[in-house]
């Protein structure tokens, strides 16, 4: 074995076989404790035969997706996406120009919008994502997504995922994690980018959703047909119900944003072992935002509180943040 | 590169890095059309540049459980978990000697259990199912799943997988496919023992539920408590919901064995490109059970007439599986 040829061929197998060299990990994460904690729980959960090590099936990392891997300001995304298609069905429904709340999403009056309350967007969303066939709902994010432009930053709205977190997704996949998304938003409003956007397949998807119902058409194929009927609302404590639902298992890792997302952070703090607790905090007014505990849009206020009470690690993105955006 | 010690070394590696070979695969399936059908359809799909490729992210195969995975007969293992629960809990519910359904069920008079209906049926599963947390409930599940015999056999119920569909679940996997339970039995009931019994981890079983809870308890802990509450059945039309809820593509490769699963085989058949659509029939008395289209448990019969008229694969039990139970 000492024949220079063997040796230099089982140096190159070695690398093929372990794949790709990472020389730094997190490259857009700023040397400091945030980063350093984040490689430092990584390695006591995977170094094998260490007192800490989990094995790969039971490493489940959960994040939420507005405001923890992409930007929600002015508006949730999937805001804009409804108002978007409340334009884009008008002409089906006259009616719309003078009835609540859909004369106000036509005329762009957030505060007349505002005043319809929680009734008013349950209906816009009823509105703007029931009534068609799962594929054909799919299709129409897939178009939307494709086209729509974040109105400060002109790029689409998927160039708004944060560079940093999607540097976190890959290197936790690498160490033997599973990463889920765990949003308030709508599951079927995630799953058509998801896995080209974050490498997170639809499978790994965990959301808010409406009713659907399996029926046959008349010529015998089967569809799904999703209904105005809220099925669940996978916000506070509906994420750990929404976690043990479709992963039945506990995060080693979540990483949130909002008050939104305190009881998933709590339900995976409780677990036995070693955790990692993360917060966003918006924190970069230049880059992208600076809000918190005033916001309309991703308040964080008490899990602000509770993470500095309990030691979890929370984010200034200013701070721990090299670059925000890939085209930053 | 002509050095033998460096092909020796190159092919050694190959071997190595390619994983265990498999000379032949499906060892319990008899040679003949289930058999061929099965090992064709995974080499069409998973062929690269072939024009059926799919990518594994891609490649979702779904199983029902009862009379699929394991036996159902002579009841659901589900069942008999039930009534020894309601057995175990009786000293607390004295009342139980002279309510239904819960007399019978301490009696062990199935016709008086019948007669009760879906009401006592669903009486039943909520007094025996809801009322804990998340994980005392999972606690009592591996507790009787490691104690429990079944009444024919004298064996421990997961004893009674099917050796033949536990080879398939494998071969699917090292071919790069997820696979996932899809059945009417409780996802809380699968998940503490799947991942030992099929190899199939929580996060990839799918079944009925009911409501869970996020609390914190007095001194700040959270828990799930389970409500007695329907959530989701997962059982005929309810099966495409649960697998687009759960996974949100469609499944390349689905099998079921019962009316049940009609639904959930006809939705995967939909899909574009090659499927593979496949039904256990249960035709051995001597190793197993036979039965189909008159049996309370697994009826057998529309799922049956579309699989011919629509040319799915059907398994014969008796003529297509060499052994039933590993211990065979």
């Amino acid at each position: 074995m000492k024949h220079p040829f063997v040796v230099r061929g089982l140096l190159l197998l070695a690398v093929l076989v372990a794949g790709p060299v990472h020389a730094q990990p997190l490259p857009s994460w700023r040397e400091g404790p945030v980063r350093s904690a984040l490689i430092e729980f990584v390695a006591a959960v995977t170094q094998p035969g260490a007192p800490g090590f989990v094995p790969p099936p039971e490493r489940i990392a959960v994040f939420d997706n507005d405001g923890t891997l992409w930007a929600e300001q002015p508006m949730y995304v999937q805001a804009a996406f409804a108002l978007d298609r409340v334009k884009a069905l008008a002409p089906q429904h006259p009616e719309w120009k003078t009835q609540q709340p859909f004369a106000a999403a036509l005329a762009g009056d957030a505060k007349a919008l505002a005043a319809s309350g929680e009734k008013g967007i349950v209906e816009l969303v009823m509105a703007t994502h029931a009534g068609t066939t799962s594929d054909e709902f799919a299709q129409i994010v897939s178009d939307w997504i494709a086209s729509a432009k974040h109105p400060r930053f002109g790029r689409p709205y998927t160039e708004l995922a944060y560079q940093p977190m999607l540097e976190l997704l890959s290197y936790l996949r690498e160490n033997g994690f599973e990463t889920y998304i765990v949003s308030g938003g709508g599951i079927e409003f995630m799953r058509p980018w998801s896995e080209r956007v974050y490498g997170i397949p639809p499978q790994q998807v965990i959301g808010s959703s409406i009713a659907t119902e399996f029926r046959l058409r008349p010529d015998g194929t089967p569809e799904l047909m999703r209904l105005p009927k809220v099925d669940f609302i996978d916000d506070k404590g509906g994420k750990p119900v929404g976690i043990h639902r479709f992963i039945g298992r506990r995060p080693l890792l979540a990483f949130g944003n909002s008050d939104g997302d305190q009881q998933m952070l709590e339900w995976t703090a409780a677990g036995s072992g070693r955790r990692f607790l993360g917060l966003v905090h918006h924190t970069d007014a230049a880059r992208e935002w600076a809000y918190d505990r005033k916001s309309h849009v991703g308040q964080l206020d008490k899990a602000l509180d509770e993470a500095n009470a309990r030691g979890w690690t929370v984010v200034d993105m200013k701070r721990d943040w090299k670059r925000v955006f890939a085209f930053d």
